[in-house]
């Protein structure tokens, strides 16, 4: 089999990226990393470096975390439940919890921790609160308080999602509902619970995609730059 | 345009009705009339009659009813906003209320009254209890322990249906969920309130079909019956 | 055919409404009204009305405003385009413009006079700025400095949405897209436009239900009180 | 790659388990492990274990229990096709036999085999009869008797799911049908069956989720104890 | 508003028909009407009849039918419940009946007539057995015999189409199914009754589109002809 | 009821026309009334008319062309089969067919005459031949010759919409395929005939939106002026 | 981890053979294997081979196949492709080929094999003739005097399935058409295909689930009975 | 386990291959390899080197091409990332680049490369131009002058696809979207994008299957043959 000819080398382009998107919208680019092979990321990686931007990526499993050069590995910040990493770790931090991740069970920890790591990457903290859902309502009504000091919260639950309209009157902060692929059967790979925030009784009720903890974390981001 | 000769007349044959099935399952056959022509209707309360069985009529529009003839109609106990009829009115009926509908808004009240209009033909009484949605909690909360009192609950919720996770986290009785059509866009016609039945975090959740009043009441005497 | 016998009506339940819920998250409970009876919304303004409450109705059109008894009428301040009312209509309103509404075609402008009309009731202006879809990209860089100028956006586009991701890759403000039925075939009713804002490539996109106008107001006020 | 800082892992909460879950609806609380890692599931065994408190794990298969440490394998009272897991085994059991689980076809014994393990861990007994699909009717008439001698049905099948009519058709009791994602093409892993019971001509059919033994005899103990 | 120039009316061209299908492949051209406005009914008609060629005509609706000018009405043998109409009658049938069409409830009778009539329309006589619906199984095992007694059975059936495979594992004929949009929720329009026709645990059924009474007696005269 | 206040018509903006379009891309702007009041209609072309720009106006059934105010309607070149309008009617036109229209069956005519019209306001005459679907091959095939003859093909097909692959496995030219929303059951809307125009095995073929005539008409224009 | 006591293997208990099949309806029953275990394959094969019966497997992949015990491997008659396996072969057939198999391309392979293998199981012949989809229709042109030779056609085709269409119009025999799951994206794991079997403009179309070459072959085999 | 007996062997029929189809329609016969074996492949190539007609394999993985023997692999010019190989490469290529592939972003690249291999195959070559998704306009408004200098636009989109939309409304030469399953969640493998294109408001844009990158091309060169 022949090697491919020069000619169609030249297909494999440079990224463009978007390194004036934090000055635009205050949101630094981020890189989905799922559907892009270890050398795509490292040439990716290495565009940031030149241009001494730090990097945030995403949906990085261990698996390709690992099969990145050193020289790239070396710099990142990797977290592998949140399948994110910081190249290089941003240094400053506010200290005070502007932002509160509230979760239906454990299962969803990984979309609530890609959620904190997005706003750590931008300075922001946030406060976790899991296994709070509605099955057993006590878990909800003790943490409430809680839950009610922050101005912002998002609201991660997989299976019916019912934790959202619950959240959503009970608190008058803003609510981002973060869906999950969690359950099975009528679960859908996360559509119920997507429906279920879209869907709400409760009124006032923000959603982004399934599993989608970045987006929510970048909704939060503007929300309080407001 | 001739008239259809007698030889496809033949086509038109009686219907079958399945008077055992009292004997059978406890319940008695009832007819859903919403692909039924007044016609069809009166041939099937002719037979009733002629059989003195009573007969119970479902989603029997108050158009399709004033449609009969006066002879049918006269001797129908029709409930407009429930579309059911009897025929004639059940005559004894318990006192003690041994199953409460819960509901989440005034919107699903035709639902909530087949079902509570089917439990009445056959004798049991039930509890009426509405608009405890769980945008507004303290609603469901004054009323639980006068729902936990029923040995039996009927929960009815369309939207995202976030009443029967709820509901099915507070009470050990039975909960059966009846998912409305209530709602728009991603409810889809009460798609969204059956899949959060049937996905509820809360253990032991039984469902019916969307606007299934009828359905609700019919399992609720197969467990009364236990 | 008999009258529903007595003990039938008792199901009949007052609607038992959550006027604490201003208090509780910041926005009134508004009555949609595309399942209710003019009845039953007779029933609930009166109990407003007595609550001396100001109310809000949605998804109210002309006709059934017009099958109201006329002493319900004449209250109400009623819009035929939004098919929204008050009653009675707020007094003093903030000056200041705090969220701009955007919409891609004239055939939006239902769902945006809903959202606007929702904030209108809750004392806050918006700005109205439509037909700017990205089939001519060159209308909406037109009104991009008046667009930047307010802390909020809501967006309101049909078809295939296109309008949320330009949108939310040139301002920094939250965008909150509401996504109308507007469109046919693949357009499948608002699904294809819920969709592309849910699924947008611009980092932190909110999304409500398709043609939620009144949602997109609502979390836009939870979004003003941080 | 440097390890996640400290900071990030306070994100690791311990669960909340809803111990009373059992005093308040009667079911114990279970663990769903298909979305667990060992790791989890571990931290949680020791919790329950702490609380002298007996426990349910369900959807746990054999490669994920034999990576459990030993201390905690060695607990546990495994079976490996309903993929459940008691710690410890309940002692006490009734004699008598109040529910009868009836399946399609051999396929269908991993949820049969949950369904009769929940309720065992719960001490109730059932009967197992499964292959009596109606392709061959002959083969549920033989066990029809034995069937109606007991007080619940719970009725197991994939495919068309043709057996929840027939069966609701023949027996009094309250069916439970728990559809499968038996089958292929239009069975949909499941939602053709599904659809079959929510969808049943027989009156008084109740469903739970695809695959959901475990809801099923959670449903059943909530009946049982009416 | 100016008429549209003539320029455009070449738009309107004469109906192509294909009168040799018959010979082709055994069955007339039919005309499907439900798409088609009376003058396009009307001038398709001119051309069976100038060909003297009989017309079979499906999905007309009384209304559209009587809408036909006079000299097309009066040569229609009209049939109103199963929409068909045929121009002229044909003459010869003969006696023996090959087909026997099945269904589960009145609600399927529109359907069960048009393919009685298309078989009448081609010569072929059908028993008609209606009502035998699976939840009263006794009413299918009192026709049993009769059914086995056809070479061909034509099974119509909505809701969770159960019938199907009850009686593909009880004959030995060929099964053609016919999947009826009654119903309601679940039912979808007639998708859950195919499905199950599809997915059916009797070997060796065979399906055709949802309503297709047309379809099913077309497949039932190839079959004959074999 | 109080007719809106004032301050609410601010929010019925002029629609912002793209009057530039037909220099940017070709094609003019097009007027897609069936979201539209007549209201909004008359503004739209009281725009044009001062503009002095030819108008197309797509989706205007006759009842909504007949509630326009007379003054406008005297100006519309309208045609009620395609549900077109222009003004005013394009004066010159090429000769020359560079266009074939193919459709399946007369049902399909509307669609076919929504393109010619597109292509007529624009100067581009087209041929339609219709009721060539595959289901009597021979008609397409003896129209084939005549298809070969123009450089780009438009066809238009509803129900499984097999005439796309046949005719693009036949011809040379683009052939651009317009899905109808003709048939019932699995035809779901256009949908079937959609998707087998997008998986089509023969290699090549174009699509549009179902009922989109207006749309391969302009694609047509674009392919043209290459 | 403890072995499941043996309390708990009741619950294994021995499949219901329906051996009466084949008298009742003319078909033995076969063995669907991709839901079974290989212990629970070689306990119905000992039961086949107990009562001298012989037996059909299918979806039996090689690995499974290869997993079995030797004594049971030797006995069969296994064919890789189709995934299925006789025990024993059946002994004599009948010469002339009654069946006509024609398929799309060479992808739908398996499940054409799949067919004549159930088909030579009943002692039945068949002729595969593949590679002739439309989209270059010669090559179904050059076989079609062989196809119409055989009463009888099996149609199998993936993608748009306009092979069922253009061979409905073209042979007067009844074609049973096979969707497979041969394509991508639109192509939805064969949903495309079947609703174009389904939706056919060809007249008396019949069709079976997808990739169910076993389906299929079983009704050709109750056809061939008539 | 027997091997396959070789009556059963006659079944593996030759492929017939459609070598006429570039006199035909102006494009070659291409391989589809994802559902055939290696095996299945060899014997394609051994038929196209007899007839010494070049051939484009599609769909073809590195695992697939390194498991054909080595006399196969040897003639192939195989690039991975298109999954596509020329046997042999063709010679002569135009120089002047009529075609553009315009993309979102990095993800998309293999789709971009199937198109832009499959044009270099039939001598055609492109332009590719990546990474201008439109959450960063200022990327496309930099290269628009270059898109615009080519007849003809193929626009390669996964998630939302706005790029479609915005790029339809800004050149005038005929675009060509190929949505890509690239994205998650609502993306639902690539139907976003595709409806995105489909339902777009620019006017004349054309559409192909998902990750079509072959088709795409197939369809620039019949719009580049007119």
């Amino acid at each position: 089999m022949s090697n491919p000819p020069e000619k169609h080398n030249k297909l494999h382009t440079t990224a463009v990226l978007d390194f004036q998107r934090v000055d635009r919208i205050g949101i630094s680019e981020a890189v989905l990393c799922d559907h892009k092979s270890p050398a795509q990321i490292e040439a990716i990686l290495q565009r940031f470096h030149a241009q001494k931007t730090p990097c945030l990526l995403t949906r990085l499993d261990a698996d390709k975390a690992g099969a990145l050069a050193v020289q790239y590995r070396e710099r990142l910040d990797f977290e592998p439940i949140s399948r994110t990493a910081f190249a290089p770790s941003p240094l400053s931090r506010l200290d005070e919890r502007q932002v509160v991740i509230v979760s239906g069970g454990t299962s969803d920890t990984p979309v609530c921790m890609e959620a904190a790591r997005t706003l750590a990457f931008h300075g922001v903290q946030a406060t976790l609160i899991q296994d709070v859902g509605v099955a057993g309502l006590w878990r909800l009504n003790e943490r409430l308080e809680e839950i009610r000091r922050h101005p912002l919260v998002i609201a991660v639950a997989g299976m019916e999602g019912a934790l959202f309209s619950v959240l959503g009157g009970l608190v008058s902060a803003p609510v981002i509902a973060v869906p999950t692929s969690v359950g099975y059967g009528v679960a859908e790979g996360g559509r119920l619970s997507l429906n279920a925030a879209l869907g709400s009784c409760a009124p006032g009720m923000l959603t982004v995609n399934i599993d989608n903890g970045y987006g929510a974390a970048c909704a939060a981001l503007r929300i309080l730059a407001v």
